[in-house]
């Protein structure tokens, strides 16, 4: 196949080259075979680069986005719950009416997996048409071994028909089914001795995930899952200090995890174990805006020390509805406090690394031609916006899969 | 011209019929030169409509949403000053580098009146094809006469190239322009005296309005101005109780002005008069999630006193760069506490109101058929998405004007 050379650009490649957004002007960008082969400026384009050439006008040109933490696929919704809520019901009234999570977990265990697949590819349409090309989505809603089995294949189906590649993480250890209630060893038994072993034999997930919390699970029972998960192989990720710090970031990078998500509690002796382990933070407003909280991550810490931050939509059902990872980069500034630029590696070079994924997340020679083209006048335009969505092109292994007319 | 039928609709009408959102299900919807014949279930349709059918199966119509409190108009952008800001400048190094409302004022001077418009243009496209078929623009960043004038000219011809109906609003009393620092009397005299005569004899706007603050003008100022509008037959509208309670909305009342907007630190005193006058409190949450307020609007009270609540985008370069009406659905509930009902009749009926519209804002025969057809499951599904557009297809005077494919 001959190149595709992207010409007349500005390139906010988001490496660490020293320069703000790695920005490249009147750039180029030389594609082949669905990755990047050349990058510079457009006058120092070698002259055996030949082929379709694509002007861009001076438009802005990111790594395709990449959401690193959702929960995108799910029976039901919980559309009615959130209108009680706004309408003065309690949450004793609201469970009797059958919401939180465990009502997502019954829909989900009632829905087919074609049926998970089709609800959850509508809502990764409009993610994709705001620039996502990868996207994680988490098991968790299943808590059994069929329905978290079933949760993993319809992920595999939707990587299959969507644009986007989508990363499956198995959360077995996201809630305790009610038929467990009185049994928790019972059910970390399950997830360590039947869940997790075949989730690894057919290859359904590249990472495994928890919820470390008083209304999840405890430290030593996310110990035995993390150690178990290591066993297989897998990578570790883990919902850490959302609602109260229980030390799970600290024990997150004890085990090397790629990632611990949400920290609003996170305390310094974590942070000081997540720097030697090079865990990312992933940064999760829209689960902050949507719950009202007023505990802020410590992001002025996690800057000095260096710790890479992600930002990632959290899309579910309950705490997050988001269906727009460019509206999180404001969020993330606006909110969090994230300059323009931290925000926009949130969702690029730091969320591939909190995937474990090296060959995307920047605009670099050898990379994967994931990309999209903005019509934006500055860099700092994709925090600034709140909400529109100003994507001329999403271009996903060198392919325009999406073109905004 | 012959009816268009929409039919297999559910239809939001938004009218006061004592139903939820005046829902009509398997509902029809006629429509014949640019305004709606009849309404009601589909099989109740009278035999002797016939036309053009559009099946929408099963899919939700609303009211085409009305943004009633935008500055959608001006020159340059505040991009830069927002990212110094989160780069950690101080207020005072913003201003050095020419910051801050006075920066607008100078770029929106500088700019033609063409260069408005294709900027403005373009912000109203990401509007539009989120739904708003009537927006309000204000003028505000030209503070002389030959600017205000301007800004207002820009709106008229925004208004005639663009598909939504767009509404001027005369606001000179935005800020003190520098040349008048010294001789705050004699900027009152210059909007009394110059600027409301030509803007009345030229029709340039419907309604004036002010900014009543400590940083911006005070109460009797605001009087003066107010007094010489009503006899040049002007509506009015004010910015109160955004920061402080100078009783603002209270004023506005008083001179019987259409809304009073902002309203954060408003007082019973000045409800008792926005009661009585049936002026509408537009709700701006994007500049209260912009600038990080913590001071709520009353909305129990205003709810409790059936003070009609409308919900804007307050579009501006500096305190809300929001490009998104249904976006400020969500905020409304979310952070201000709106149920998904009243948010939703805050950017409909009660957003028309406010701009003193009484033949839109409704589903109902005899009004304009401005509608969007949106690809939801639930009415409070507008309310409870966090980003992402479910628009369908919007209709401007009985035209689809924009079909998402």
């Amino acid at each position: 196949m001959s190149d595709t050379i992207w010409t007349d650009v500005n390139l906010l490649t988001m490496t660490d080259i020293g320069i703000s957004y790695g920005l490249i002007t009147d750039a180029a960008l030389v594609e082949k075979d669905g990755f990047i082969s050349w990058i510079g400026k457009k006058n120092e384009l070698p002259d055996h680069y030949v082929g379709k050439i694509i002007e861009c006008s001076g438009a802005y040109m990111t790594p395709g986005l990449i959401d690193c933490h959702t929960h995108l696929i799910y029976g039901g919704n919980r559309i009615n719950e959130f209108e009680m809520r706004l309408n003065g019901a309690t949450y004793e009234e609201i469970a009797k009416a059958g919401g939180g999570i465990l009502s997502t977990v019954s829909a989900t265990r009632t829905a087919s997996e074609d049926e998970l697949v089709s609800s959850a590819l509508k809502r990764l349409r409009y993610l994709e048409r705001d620039g996502v090309t990868t996207i994680e989505i988490k098991s968790g809603y299943g808590l059994d071994v069929e329905n978290e089995l079933k949760m993993l294949r319809a992920v595999k189906q939707l990587d299959e028909i969507s644009h986007a590649d989508v990363v499956a993480t198995f959360l077995g250890a996201h809630a305790l089914p009610t038929e467990y209630s009185d049994d928790r060893d019972g059910y970390i038994d399950l997830i360590v001795n039947e869940m997790l072993p075949i989730v690894s034999e057919d290859k359904l997930a590249t990472a495994v995930d928890g919820f470390l919390e008083n209304i999840g699970f405890t430290y030593s029972e996310m110990e035995r899952i993390f150690s178990a998960a290591k066993k297989h192989g897998f990578e570790l990720k883990l919902h850490a200090e959302q609602l109260s710090d229980l030390s799970g970031a600290g024990l997150a990078a004890s085990y090397n995890a790629l990632s611990a998500d949400h920290l609003e509690h996170l305390s310094e002796s974590s942070m000081d174990l997540m720097q030697k382990s090079g865990t990312v933070a992933v940064l999760l407003p829209g689960a902050y805006y949507t719950l009202k909280d007023t505990k802020l991550p410590p992001v002025k810490s996690l800057r000095k020390r260096n710790i890479p931050m992600a930002v990632a939509t959290d899309s579910n059902p309950g705490s997050s509805p988001v269906l727009s990872l460019k509206l999180m980069i404001n969020m993330a500034s606006t909110i969090f406090g994230l300059t323009p630029e931290e925000a926009l590696a949130g969702v690029t070079r730091n969320a591939a690394k909190a995937l474990g994924l090296d060959d995307r997340g920047q605009l670099k020679a050898g990379l994967k031609a994931d990309m999209v083209l903005w019509d934006i006048s500055h860099p700092a335009e994709l925090a600034y916006q709140v909400g529109g969505s100003p994507v001329l092109s999403v271009i996903k292994n060198g392919t325009v899969v999406y073109q905004n007319i």
